[in-house]
């Protein structure tokens, strides 16, 4: 890619947890101004929110926004409905942990505020190696949300398409951690655990943990997170 | 169409205006259990949940939920932001009165709710013959959508696709209004206008109004909205 993007506004979902710190460290190296994104969704690890306004912070992103949405109100997730229990095993298919439309919500409301500020750059960290299985990380999900975003406003429609930037798409969780070091990013900042307490300390069981577990070893970098 | 959708959940987006009371309808005489869904957006027309609410109740739905979500914390519409005003006459191109993304954001909501409650079918009341050029009410756009929802969920790859209905997409205002009041919609309970007060008195002057106004003459329906 050789196109200038040099302070380039660009819309960065940020939760607090690895990839999507991974994702502004590299949108912001590569010259974007950067306004980050986050959701306050009724998620139970609310502590990734506090970790979240940090990289934010440390970022000296453009503007920080948190949006409230309750998904809580329709539950059917593990990790917005109290009743259901965040399970502590890897198991079969898609996991209870999903939770319905999480992001295809957040890229939509995403694409609201980028009309906003006329970004045309959407930066989201998912990935499709070490991952839990969730339908909405796939790269086909990916370029369909592109796709929809593309007839569904007026900046496309006037010709400035959208695109969705998803750089760790393809990459191990090792990878993404190797790739952070070298831009600097404390990942002991930010917040994996999706039964994380309020002071961000881990369960070290959940999928999410057992993800970033594997990922620090394969980075070969000391595991300093706070498990209870 | 002979699928039997007899007591099936659906969705229905439900504005408080014309077209979505009529869709309201539409989708209960066709014999789906009908769960209503509005947002509070920070629209200045908030009379319409007011007129929403009434109508969910009147036409008995499984339930009636309103989704906060404040899109005015971005701006960028006259809509949504008070320093702009909402014109009171026919311009060019897409107008101030478009909210960014808004259609994108209320499905993926919906959607979210679908996947909850085990719906595969989502209502919305979208025009593309008298609507004001707005791109998220385009058949391609709903197309759009369909398809990327049926690779975000996990409803949809576990092999239940969600289907988007927009049974008003074709139709001119004077025939929506004509098949609502063969459904029994009492139009005068519905709000349209895009600065109605909170009384839900309209302006007569906005894009909104004048296209509701087309659509009585159309219908052959005395007027008795309350105009300021």
């Amino acid at each position: 890619m050789t196109e200038n993007v040099q302070g380039k506004p660009a819309i960065i979902l940020l939760s607090g947890g690895m990839d999507s710190a991974t994702v502004l460290a590299l949108a912001k190296r590569q010259g974007y101004h950067c306004y980050a994104l986050s959701f306050c969704y009724g998620q139970r690890h609310s502590a990734e929110l506090d970790a979240a306004a940090k990289l934010a912070e440390q970022a000296e992103v453009e503007r920080y926004e948190v949006v409230d949405l309750s998904l809580s109100q329709f539950g059917g997730s593990a990790l917005t409905d109290e009743s259901i229990d965040v399970p502590t095993q890897e198991g079969e298919g898609i996991p209870v942990t999903y939770v319905p439309a999480r992001n295809t919500v957040f890229l939509s409301i995403a694409l609201a505020w980028a009309e906003v500020i006329h970004a045309q750059d959407i930066f989201i960290g998912v990935n499709a190696v070490d991952y839990s299985g969730y339908p909405d990380c796939r790269p086909e999900f990916i370029e369909s949300f592109q796709a929809m975003a593309n007839l569904a406003t007026k900046t496309a429609v006037e010709g400035h398409p959208f695109q969705i930037h998803t750089p760790l798409i393809d990459l191990s969780k090792g990878d993404i951690i190797r790739l952070g070091m070298d831009l600097g990013v404390d990942y002991f900042q930010t917040v994996t655990c999706y039964s994380a307490d309020s002071k961000g300390r881990a369960c070290g069981q959940c999928d999410a943990c057992r993800l970033r577990k594997i990922g620090f070893q394969e980075a070969g970098l000391d595991d300093k997170t706070y498990y209870v």
